[in-house]
């Protein structure tokens, strides 16, 4: 009989916590015990999993005895308050959040990209930034394969990377169509921060809040977790992220140098097309492209419009999308579980 | 008394013509005989101008005897067929549709950036798509200033440049929220193109059809006719056109590389904020940004999320907002007659 662990999700009532649960459960994750876990406020309340009842408990350093994989998406401020403990104890954290993501110590994993990085670990194991994964995803066959020397990412990202509560607020606000520029608006585009702004009939260019050169967090997250993945700290990366008004799937226009001279979309299409995770939607002659609300329950990351640049012969242009609660966040961290159970890690 | 012209408005009643009557009443165009004109099929129907009520006449060669200056916004194919007629019939012709604007006998004008371009008409100027025009307003000043040698931009643009059978679809699908996967579309992302896909809840990477290089005619009218209005053919531009689910006020992600070095935000600011028809709006520390929500209406160009790239030195990424019903078509066009009013040109 194979393995089975004791696996512990911090925060499973959270979008993406439920989808993490979705996801051992579709993925047939090899669990023996499982252990739901949240806030004080939270403990007490019933899920259920695999048709069988669960009581969530609250997360407090002593619950993690005994546990030998702890998923966490409750926030910073949880992991940082008990990831620490839980490894202590023992269990290999899987942390979903940006807390550790930039910690030295750290590794910041997609498992398609940088697998060998998870026997680095000292029990915390960081699931990158959700538009930073499709990315570097669809990125890495082509870095392989021809060499990247330049990167400037345009995003167009959903919701649903804000929570519930930024899905209910463009749904109550898209049934109030026409009254849309005085719409409420208490969550986006940070529920933490001064002002807020419609998200129906709009698009907002800030995700997370602004550091000092200019560029929000989310967009420093997207520039530096890119060179940590991918080992490559000289590489030029720009971004700008976007929130739009779309649920689920996060869009990305993205413009890259690469090192050869002469490859073709030809080229660049068959390198993607053998990548693992990776669908190529690409027929224009057809009109498919991928678009991030078919994108939604989907494991895949979607790359398409992959076109030449028409002014430097090494350039070229793609449009790469995902389910960002999926790809982008509970599906990378199953498979970060999973990998290290294949290489022996836990 | 001030002289006054008789002007024709030919398809007064869609998205676009209905912003020139607006315009036209509102900055008081000296207006002495107003005809508005359309196909067959509509015409007879009334329109209220200034409390007078037209009646809308068939455009035909003939109808435009007399006319001082034509304003176009019926499709391409009503300004190839009548374009021509119309300027031999003495009438200054400012056409909003593709038909003319690579014609290298025609003028394509935006009065901020090449009003020099309008003496040298053979009665016909071309009204630039509405995406570049919000573009070039905000990049020649810096151009002039600076020197512009790359350029990349990423756009998030509204169905109301599709028309008012777009913004209808985007209103019934977004009633619908909950089915959007599943809701008709019969537009988006082209009316006459084999496909169409929902737009609530989604962005679509396709605006008007595809060419040969894989680019959409949309994209290569941003690249083509930049580089006509600056006059600087040798520029590399690269465009990748997206629809968001929004009304009206395209966005756009904007990358710059700029001849000078050591240029600062604070300079690009500088130059910006003394520009005719620019709006800086930039205070990170207050959430001060351009939306499109809030550019509905408004006749200025909005720039905002001004800051250096973090490894070029003369690199700098720039977010641009305005009314693609107004500054991108309508009052662009208006604003070419009043330029070529002042300029002594009709």
């Amino acid at each position: 009989m194979a393995k089975e662990y004791t696996v512990a999700v911090v925060g499973a009532t959270g979008a993406v916590g439920t989808k993490m649960m979705e996801q051992l459960a579709k993925r047939k994750f090899p669990i023996g015990k499982l252990k739901l876990l949240a806030s004080k406020r939270s403990a007490g309340k019933e899920l259920t999993f695999n048709g069988q009842t669960y009581t969530i408990e609250e997360a407090t350093p002593e619950a993690f005895a005994g546990v030998d994989v702890a998923l966490f998406s409750a926030g910073g401020s949880v992991s940082k308050a008990l990831a620490h403990a839980a490894a202590e104890r023992g269990a290999v954290v899987i942390d979903n959040t940006s807390a550790f993501r930039m910690d030295p110590e750290v590794p910041l994993v997609v498992p398609e990209v940088n697998p060998q990085d998870l026997a680095t670990h000292k029990g915390i194991i960081a699931n990158p930034n959700c538009s930073t994964i499709q990315m570097v995803a669809a990125l890495e066959p082509i870095r392989k394969a021809f060499g990247l020397k330049n990167l400037i990412v345009s995003t167009y990202q959903a919701v649903s990377g804000s929570g519930i509560s930024a899905i209910e607020e463009l749904k109550d606000q898209s049934l109030h169509f026409d009254q849309a520029k005085n719409v409420e608006a208490h969550v986006l585009p940070v529920k933490g921060d001064k002002k807020h702004y419609p998200i129906a009939r709009n698009v907002i260019p800030q995700i997370d809040v602004f550091t000092e050169n200019g560029f929000t967090y989310e967009e420093m997250k997207m520039i530096n977790e890119t060179k940590k993945i991918m080992h490559a700290q000289e590489l030029p990366v720009a971004a700008t992220c976007v929130r739009v008004p779309v649920v689920a799937g996060h869009s990305e226009s993205v413009y890259i140098e690469i090192d050869q001279e002469n490859v073709t979309v030809e080229d660049i299409k068959k390198v993607l097309q053998e990548a693992p995770g990776i669908i190529v939607q690409d027929d224009i002659t057809s009109q498919i492209y991928p678009m991030p609300i078919f994108s939604e329950g989907e494991d895949e990351v979607f790359v398409g419009r992959i076109r030449k640049d028409l002014a430097k012969n090494n350039a070229f242009h793609l449009w790469i999308v995902a389910d960002n609660l999926l790809k982008g966040a509970a599906l990378n961290s199953i498979q970060i579980a999973e990998k290290m159970i294949e290489d022996g890690l836990i």
